[in-house]
């Protein structure tokens, strides 16, 4: 069996594969991919944007596709940043000046509770098969701790390990990770198809 | 509370309410619904059709909007008749009919494993918030029995009750069903709703 993804990005591409490969789910990236104008996520939730850019990339390859959406939502800031968190400062903002943009609101703010959300959707010759979500409750850190993962792992504990996410191993990670629920609940429904259309 | 959804379906809006009452939050249809023309449902998928119909209500409604798609999947069918299921027979089929053709399709056939299949699209302006998916496992009989609910209720047998849909109390066949499942889950999800954008 052969899944296609929308993502050029290698640490996602990896997580992918490892799942996948698991489950004997080949996956690798829709044909072609750097040579297609990339989708621009514009809309407002999670699951708007991942069923957008899945339909979009499934026009160009020849079975399924998925596409994931992701970002942290933080309750004292009313679920900002949301689906701009890769864009939290600005268009071209590194990790770094994400972080630091998110600390400085939350200066002073006591209750830290925060998630993170990966929404998956799966979509063949532009029409939505499925929408998978996977969610991680944590806290925000006053300061970084670790240099793992990328995005606001360094900031976001997990209080069951007692780690933010910069201080795992991927492997760790992906025990808990929303990304790797979003994943793993995808490749169960794609793994028993018969009735999965 | 209040909630919009993209149905006039008196038995459906019913449904809707009785499970909204329990939690404090008003369901009522579009404003305007029957002067609206109706959204067709045209996608392969259940959530194709419940986004697409959920995103163009919501253009006309003030607050977030769901809406509903639904069907039967029989295993020895390749899901059949899916998005098709209440147009099985032809595009104005009464339940008679589709119930009929279902039971000529799967004569002879002893594997009579099939599900129903719920998915709630709830969306606000134009774009999807979340999907929400309800599944309940049963099996086709070889003829009716009872006439309560609609559909392919008479035929749809519920193991676990030892009755078909159509021979149980709407009370009860809302514990269990599909519709009831996805309802829950999306009503769950508004109601707890600070980070849920």
């Amino acid at each position: 069996m052969k899944l296609y993804c929308a993502t050029t990005n290698p640490g996602k591409l990896r997580e992918f594969r490892m799942a996948g490969e698991q489950r004997g789910i080949g996956i690798e990236p829709v044909p072609g991919l750097e040579r297609i104008t990339p989708f621009e996520e514009a809309a407002h939730s999670f699951e708007q944007n991942a069923a957008e850019k899945a339909v979009y990339y499934s026009r160009f390859a020849p079975g399924p596709v998925f596409a994931d959406d992701s970002g942290l939502e933080v309750e004292a800031l009313g679920g900002d940043p949301g689906v701009l968190s890769a864009r939290f400062a600005g268009e071209n903002a590194t990790d770094e000046e994400n972080n630091r943009l998110l600390l400085e609101r939350l200066q002073g703010v006591t209750g830290r509770h925060a998630r993170f959300v990966c929404v998956i959707a799966v979509a063949r010759a532009g029409e939505v098969l499925r929408i998978f979500r996977g969610v991680v409750e944590g806290r925000i850190l006053g300061a970084p701790r670790g240099s793992n993962g990328f995005g606001y792992d360094p900031l976001f504990l997990y209080p069951p390990f007692g780690r933010t996410f910069g201080e795992m191993t991927d492997e760790k990670k992906m025990r808990v990770s929303h990304r790797s629920q979003a994943l793993r609940a995808m490749l169960d429904w794609y793994t028993n198809a018969p009735l999965a259309g």
